[in-house]
């Protein structure tokens, strides 16, 4: 009987190193294949069709400050408590698709083409899951951030879903179209985000129509206000038949991080305090009810349930199905 | 300012029903696809790239004692609480591809088509996969369940990987093609499972090679003691530079019921007392290591790491990266 050890687990390495197979120079029957499955998901709720499609992910290093309101060294030792690469965070970009049977919702645009090589990928994912970008009737925006809403053109400035009205905050819009608010914005990450939206929007002020909170900005989606990440961040509840989910767009960051200390206030957050008290409204609800939320920079594909622990919360990720 | 309390998330089924789009009876720009993704995934792994290709999931409807030693209640409970179907658990089944550059090794094959509509997805899964099962070099079996060794056949009787060696633990196959210990099973699952590994390893006696713990089965691939689910019950130890993976085969089932509790006795257990013993073994060692473990039966992937929570573990997942 062997015995399974620390020392007999790293003895596979060893083992590789001088049996027989080692001194094998055969190839194997198939060369490597060296890409990755196409990232999208499906899942039925109620008569609707939801397809996460991920525009990739990124590692993002860790500035001081990354968090303003707890140490570096707390969040480089809550990453690396995550499995993350040394000294970073890796965000998941989700966008969503949403096929009422009368429309063909996209929800959030990921950063589109051109910005790196993990990311931008969401025409890629979009043709895997059979999509044409033209057939999208309605694109919903969450909240006026660089990676969710540059994917909206093209890197020729032409419109990525050209038949599709463009449906945003109006308090975002309201807030990221002040030139008197960019004048006043700190460098970095808010100034850039000021310059992204006019690359954006400047030339669509007419054809954007500005949703309010607590409306239907789609066939069963109705918007609702959770502000704090930027004055305008905005969730969505989807519903068919008993079906129920909440788009929480960035009501949190990355999970292990930000759900598991939801007081933690990281860089991107307009209205600290105010993400804060959304964080924790979200939360307790979506604990209580057992709601499927849906996590634009949860792990892909992004879906899940929210579970109180300890001061925070913790995510349980929905298994994925393999059928629909 | 709206408040987002549980009447109005609620309320979102309300407006969809009496809001402008509820009159609509237009079509969406596109129909519903009806269809998931591929379920495979890849990783590289060192020099080796590793691609799990999922044979489908199935629920399980929990009898009255598919926990030994624990009552049904609490099963029940544990199940519910992971967001199972009522009465059910979900388990999924995840064989696992290792491109070594040398050798093509398929680990544990699944049920082969024919079961059921959402198992026995193996065969579409590879193809989706891009791998020809005539280019799988070896076949490796953990251990002989039906979930497990059923697909090495078509339904046709002929060999799925038909220019495959296929190699068992020498010690699941003298148990399992002993007359004698059939003889002496009990009726159902133990009993079924004799009967399974005569249709699939009666006329292929010669053609086995049985290997024992301790070696290297396929290059960088070293197999491992964790008995008691069945006597023979192998693990993996996947090594190539500085990468290292443990496929841990079924040391337990689900995780959110024998991870959490790896005490519980699963009424698949040939040798309860021992299969207990090896899990606490198995966990202590990965919790420590912080070890990638792969588990037949995790979620889809199946890859992520093992923590110590209150008396049993917790799985973490690992992250799905949308490129390689």
């Amino acid at each position: 009987m062997t015995e399974l050890t620390r020392r007999r687990i790293l003895q596979g390495a060893a083992l590789a190193a001088t049996a027989p197979f080692a001194a094998s120079r055969s190839q194997a029957a198939a060369p490597l294949a060296g890409k990755q499955a196409p990232s999208f998901y499906r899942a039925k709720l109620g008569d609707f069709e939801i397809t996460v499609v991920s525009d990739g992910a990124r590692a993002i290093p860790l500035p001081p400050q990354f968090v303003r309101n707890v140490s570096n060294e707390q969040v480089l030792a809550a990453a690396e408590a995550a499995y993350m690469p040394k000294g970073s965070i890796v965000a998941p970009f989700n966008p969503v698709v949403v096929n009422t049977g009368a429309k063909l919702v996209l929800i959030d645009t990921g950063y589109g083409p051109g910005i790196g090589p993990t990311v931008g990928l969401l025409p890629v994912t979009l043709a895997a899951a059979g999509i044409d970008p033209k057939t999208i009737d309605i694109v919903l925006i969450s909240h006026m951030h660089g990676d969710h809403v540059l994917g909206l053109k093209n890197p020729d400035g032409s419109l990525a879903f050209p038949n599709a009205e463009i449906k945003v905050p109006a308090v975002d819009f309201t807030y990221w179209m002040s030139d008197e608010n960019m004048s006043r914005a700190p460098e970095g990450f808010q100034k850039m985000s000021f310059g992204y939206n006019r690359k954006i929007f400047s030339n669509l002020t007419d054809k954007v129509t500005r949703y309010e909170w607590g409306k239907e900005v789609a066939p069963g989606i109705t918007s609702v206000e959770t502000a704090g990440h930027t004055p305008g961040h905005s969730s969505f509840v989807i519903a068919s038949g008993s079906g129920r989910m909440f788009f929480q767009g960035d009501v949190t960051n990355v999970p292990d991080l930000f759900l598991r200390n939801p007081d933690w206030q990281v860089m991107f957050d307009s209205e600290p305090e105010r993400a804060v008290a959304t964080r924790r409204r979200v939360y307790d609800m979506a604990s209580t009810e057992k709601l499927l939320i849906c996590g634009y920079h949860f792990p892909f594909p992004g879906l899940g349930y929210v579970e109180k622990a300890g001061t925070g919360y913790r995510l349980v990720p929905a298994a994925w199905s393999p059928v629909i």
